[in-house]
């Protein structure tokens, strides 16, 4: 693992939020994406070399809606900067680690990005990434 | 904000959640460290950077049992780095976020920490911490 890449945080409003991450953090978002295949609209503010990443659901059956339904809003996942992403799939499912889909997908923010089961991760959602080149 | 330091996670057992870490993040934890002040037995493992801090509760009073109790394993708070702890403090409490404590005090892992009020956070706890040189 080269870097935490960011931090995933499931948010009610991405607006509401914005204000608050701004004041926290002293920097405006650099970046706004809309994920389809997920169902999230995503800010992106830095903090050095991290970044942390807001989640807003764009429907109900986003699973952030599903995630804020159940436990509200919070730290919905921490995401680790790989060299080779497929590499430590690899490595990962050898240790016992549960590896979520196919294989890598292109995520927020121009990366490849695959999930750990949080089942194999002590309840926490692990997303590996790799920049795409 | 420079960083963030770490991302503290609470558990239920070091040992058990030592080895775990150990396989996710492929190196071994760097550091161990009793916080006696907080009541906590903690585990520094680096990945890049950035840290992962396991939390232990060492006695049933601990805001890490607390938290335990209350939502599980799971992570209990992010750490950002900052340049000048006291210049952060002055400048969130005009913000408008609720400081904890009377200022900043000695944590983990040669670190001045100080934390603020998840009521004021969004509901995510916020560590701040600077090096002590």
């Amino acid at each position: 693992m080269k870097k935490i890449e960011h931090i995933g945080i499931a948010v009610n409003s991405l607006e509401d939020a914005s204000v608050f991450y701004e004041k926290l953090l002293g920097v405006s978002a650099y970046k706004q994406e809309e994920v389809i295949s997920e169902r999230v609209n995503t800010a992106f503010f830095k903090t050095g070399i991290n970044k942390i990443e807001l989640l807003e659901a764009t429907d109900k059956e986003s699973s952030i809606a599903k995630f804020i339904a159940k436990k509200g809003e919070g730290i919905h996942h921490i995401a680790f900067e790989v060299e080779d992403i497929n590499i430590e799939i690899t490595r990962l499912k050898k240790e016992g680690f549960i590896v979520l889909g196919d294989g890598p997908k292109k995520g927020a923010d121009n990366k490849w990005v695959v999930f750990l089961h949080p089942k194999s991760t002590n309840g926490i959602l692990i997303e590996l990434c790799q920049e795409i080149i």
